[in-house]
C-alpha cells in the first residue's frame, strides 16, 4: 500500500542541556516520511520549502526512495524554522521561535500520481490544511491525524470537520484530555470516538503509548533509554512507524494496529538516541526487527510456573 | 511464606473533586496488609494506634485473618490523622493535616513470633524506624521497602543505611530520580541498585509500573480506569500485592518479579474504584485472577500472522 505524509519540511535549531545543533534538517513530514520508508516502498511527501532549501536534503529524500513530487518550492520564499529548548529532564520544552515563512500560505495541490495514496498521514498544520488535502484524495483505505493543542483551541470547528473523515487520531495524553474536555483519559478517548476517528492511539512520552480499538485497549511500553539526546521528531516518527507498518500488512485488524503501535514506538526510540534525524538515516532491517523484539518482551507478562508454591 | 508489614494504622480524611469521607479507617499498614492477605495465608502487622481506636477496626483486620499481635495500643494517645485533597485529575494531590499523635514516638517492638518473618515490608517510615525493625527480624528471604520525598530530603542518611539491607525498593518515578540525583529514569535506577537493592520497582501512578531486576526490565501497564474515585492506599495497596504474590509463590525468580508487579498491580486497580478500603473488602480469587488476565492482555504484542502482505 501507498502512504502519502504530508506536514512540515523545515529548518530546526535545537538546545538541549547538554548540545545543540543549528539550522538542521527537520520537520513533521521529513520524519515521518523517512521512518515509513523502512517499512513500505511507496511514500510520498508532501510539504513546502523556500528558495533557501539546499539541494543536498531534497537529494536526502531522493536517495531514500521518497517520492518528493509534492514538495513544492517557493523559490522567493523562506523555508519554515522552528527553534527549540529542552529542559533539564528532555520531557518538557520551550518554542524559542516559529518562522513559519512559506508554510503561512500553504495551500497544497496534490499531484495527480498522489491521488490514489491509500494510507494518508495527515501531520500536524492547520486543519484547514489536512481537508484541502483529504478534498484530493480519491477513497483513501485509512487516514491517519496528528494534531496539537494549538489547533484544538485556535481551530475547533475545523478541526472536528476534520476527525469526521480521520479514522485514526494520534495526540498525546494531555491533548486528548484538552480536546475532549475530560480529566479522565478513558473518557476522553470515548468522547473523541463519537467526533469521528474510530481508532485513537495516545501517546505518552517515555510512558508509552495506548491503543483504543473497537472494544480493545492496548499498552505499548517505551524503551527505557539511558542516554536520549534529542526528542525532537519522536512523535512524528511514531506516526510514519505506524503507518508504514499498516501499509506493509496491508490489513487493518486490531492486531495490526497494535503491531503498528510497537513499530511506531521502535522507530521513536531510535530517533531519540541522536540528534535530529541522524540515527535514522542508516537503520538496517535487523536493527528494526531486534528492537521489536525488545519491545515484546519488554511487557510480556511470563505464564506462572509452578505457583501456588 | 509469611510476611510482616509494617507502617502506618490511620483515620483519614479524604477529598476529591466529587466526593469527601471523614476519619474512615486508612494507613499503609492497613491496606498493605489487606491486599497481601487475599494472597498469603500468613500476613502480621506492626503498627501503633492511640486509645480512639475502635474496637471494630480491629475486628476487621482479625476477621480477616491479619495477625495484629504487633498492633501497639497507646490508650492515653490519639490515632495517627491524615488529611488531603485531591485535584481534578486525580494525579495529585495536596496534604491538608497530618497529625501524627502516637506516631511521632513509635519504636516499635515485635512480637517474638513476628521475628521469623519470611518477608519484611517496611512501609513509608522515618528509616530510623525502619531499622529499628531489621534489627529484630531475623534472617528475612526478602526485605520490601517504600519511602518518600520527605525522608530523601530530611533523612538521607539513615535511608542510606537502610537501602543497604533492603532486596527491593518500591518509589514512584519522581523519587527514584531525587534519590540519585538524575533526571534519567534507567540511570537513577543504575545508581539506587548501587546504594543496595538489587531489585527496583518504580511506580508511575497512572502510566503503570516498571521491574529493574538482574539484567531484565519490565513494564506493567495500569489498567485504564473510566471511574477512578480515590487514588488513596494504591501504592501501599501495590507494595501489599507484589509481597503477597511473591510470598505465595515462595520464589524470587525474574519471572515471580515480574508477575509480582503485575499482581500488585491488580490489586491497586481495584482500591481506587471506590473510596478508601471500600472496594478491597470483598474481593473474590476470580475477581483478582480475572483482572490479571486482563492486565497480560492489555499489554501482549500479538504475533505476525501473514505480514508483508
Amino acid at each position: 500500500m501507498s502512504i502519502l505524509t504530508i506536514g512540515t519540511v523545515a529548518f530546526d535549531t535545537i538546545e538541549t542541556p547538554f548540545d545543540q545543533a543549528t539550522m538542521i534538517l527537520g520537520g513533521s513530514a521529513t520524519y515521518s516520511a523517512i521512518a515509513a520508508r523502512y517499512l513500505a516502498d511507496d511514500v510520498r511527501l508532501s510539504a513546502v520549502i523556500g528558495g533557501d532549501f539546499p539541494d543536498k536534503y531534497i537529494a536526502l529524500l531522493e536517495d531514500r526512495g521518497i517520492d518528493v513530487t509534492g514538495l513544492e518550492v517557493i523559490e522567493d520564499g523562506k523555508t519554515f524554522f522552528w527553534s527549540g529548548r529542552y529542559h533539564y529532564d528532555l520531557n518538557n520544552r520551550d518554542t524559542l521561535a516559529t518562522h513559519l515563512n512559506v508554510l503561512a500560505g500553504f495551500n497544497p495541490e496534490l499531484p495527480p500520481s498522489y491521488r490514489d495514496s491509500d494510507v494518508v498521514c495527515l501531520g500536524n498544520l492547520d486543519p484547514l490544511v489536512q481537508l484541502r488535502v483529504l478534498e484530493q484524495v480519491e477513497d483513501p483505505d485509512l487516514v491517519i491525524c496528528d494534531t496539537m493543542n494549538y489547533w484544538i483551541e485556535k481551530a475547533p470547528e475545523s478541526l472536528k470537520i476534520v476527525l469526521q473523515q480521520v479514522d485514526v487520531l494520534i495526540v498525546n495524553d494531555e491533548e486528548a484530555r484538552q480536546l475532549a474536555d475530560d480529566p479522565n483519559l478513558v473518557r476522553a478517548v470515548s468522547k473523541i470516538r463519537a467526533m469521528g476517528p474510530a481508532t485513537i492511539v495516545v501517546k505518552k512520552g517515555e510512558h508509552g503509548a495506548m491503543l483504543f480499538h473497537e472494544q480493545s485497549i492496548f499498552w505499548a511500553p517505551a524503551l527505557p533509554l539511558d542516554n536520549i539526546v534529542d526528542p525532537t521528531g519522536a512523535g512524528d516518527v511514531f506516526m510514519g512507524g505506524f503507518a508504514g507498518h499498516l501499509a506493509r500488512a496491508g490489513r487493518f485488524e486490531v492486531d495490526d494496529f497494535k503491531r503498528a503501535v510497537v513499530t511506531g514506538s521502535v522507530m521513536a526510540s531510535f530517533v531519540v538516541e541522536e540528534f535530529g534525524l541522524e540515527n535514522i538515516l542508516a537503520l538496517t532491517p535487523e536493527q528494526i526487527d531486534g528492537r521489536f523484539e525488545v519491545f515484546k518482551a519488554l511487557s510480556a507478562v511470563p505464564v506462572a510456573v509452578s505457583e501456588p508454591a
